[in-house]
């Protein structure tokens, strides 16, 4: 199972936090998977393992420089995505049963709503890889040649040692692609990395820089913004996984860093453009 | 000798032009070498050759969707650059003898002045390849790891057969670098494509793709806005290299198509930011 868990919150007073709350968010959900069951939290900390989860930061409130000011009426969340069986239910049981508060770098939020439910929240969803996969394997009809996603949050990748914050075919796909064989039951061919990189042609898009802070005094850059993809090759099947693979950013994430609110990304609608 | 040639033009009465007159400066260009040169003219017609000149869009008026509008209140330009020594001459006498209208579309319009110096417009300039290169190879100092570049008109790369409208530093200089070696008296290393590759890396940008007319009803998809690398090895020649090629991008262009409108890039000044 695959869920993207939508905690809505309430700042019961006028506060001013960090800009980007990536780490404080990734923080707070691994005390909520201690309490809940403290050997799962302790298989998410292993090191060098591939995480089967994602945090976003802290998203809505109004930014004002290296700051974000919250306040009773605005609109918060966070959002939090299991990719594999064990995450998945505990975020499935907290939709359910939310906890009553998060508590981002001191700042004790109420939460007031929670969801998996994609009526419910554009952000929130759950499905079962082997619906995703079936959904877009098994029809006979011809995929879309094209595909444009939405990066929600900093997004950037890993070359050679150093930050490549650009979004090209290759590295996208060959991200999501290694999720999906780590977490799913329905493998599918890494060669698809391979049609990106040969086949997949970058069309459009608008995309600016974001500075994040990193460890320490570091930061990373990575970008928000859109990108509309044309495949030049319509075999079916590399399409067909294309288009699997851009539903499955919506839990995945995009890139290096999703745990810590990097790589928020969705497919982003075709339509009323 | 390598000029930038800025011709002022003003048009006497409201007129719609298509968005973007690339190959229609072009044209005109042409037409201005055949009047002035036709040995020239023929010269930089041959197919295949790598060719010593550059050619803006018209600039300015106000977009409308794939229409520009312009009137005799609008400040509008052409530049015309020149990479060798007869067509930069050639461009150095249109400074002093100005012709008197320029065609595009079918519509004329009248020029207005004529000038390759910097002080008088900013698109405008003139130096040699020498002065380049001394001014950048020679001080014995550090020079800076940090450049950025502002890409006025859409500029794109080819790969494999595709356009790739993103600005990956061994494109970009490599492009550079090429241009360089084929019209400098002074050679330089092509290793810098490397150096680019392995030691530049994107460290904040904010771009967009735009829409080109290509030939017949293809399209070209380009980019516009701007770029900052930062160097991640502070070798001191490749880095007064990678200076040299920045400024020399004001003249040659960068990248695909720089003939007929795209690829207008400048040093992006670092003051004020």
């Amino acid at each position: 199972m695959i869920v993207s868990l939508v905690l809505t919150l309430r700042a019961e007073r006028p506060v001013v936090l960090p800009a980007y709350l990536g780490r404080a968010s990734h923080a707070a959900f691994l005390r909520l998977v201690d309490q809940a069951d403290a050997a799962l939290a302790e298989r998410l900390h292993a090191p060098d393992a591939r995480r089967p989860f994602t945090c976003s930061p802290l998203m809505g409130g109004r930014r004002r420089g290296r700051s974000l000011e919250v306040g009773p009426e605005d609109a918060l969340y966070v959002r939090y995505t299991g990719l594999d069986g064990a995450v998945s239910a505990l975020l499935a049981r907290w939709a359910e049963e939310p906890p009553s508060h998060l508590e981002l770098e001191g700042a004790t939020l109420v939460v007031e709503g929670a969801t998996v439910d994609p009526a419910a929240h554009p952000w929130a969803g759950c499905e079962t890889y082997e619906d995703l996969a079936a959904r877009h394997l098994l029809p006979s009809g011809s995929p879309s040649a094209r595909l444009e996603l939405e990066f929600a949050s900093p997004t950037t990748f890993r070359s050679g040692g150093r930050a490549l914050p650009v979004p090209l075919p290759d590295r996208v796909f060959g991200s999501l692609v290694e999720k999906w064989n780590s977490f799913s039951p329905v493998a599918v061919s890494e060669e698809v990395r391979r049609f990106a990189e040969e086949c997949l042609a970058i069309s459009r898009y608008r995309l600016a820089t974001r500075v994040v802070p990193g460890k320490g005094d570091s930061v990373l850059i990575g970008f928000v913004g859109w990108c509309r993809y044309v495949a030049l090759n319509r075999d079916r099947y590399w399409l067909s996984l294309l288009q699997l693979l851009t539903d499955y950013a919506f839990y995945a994430g995009v890139g290096y860093q999703t745990t810590v609110g990097m790589g928020q990304v969705r497919r982003r609608p075709e339509a009323g453009r």
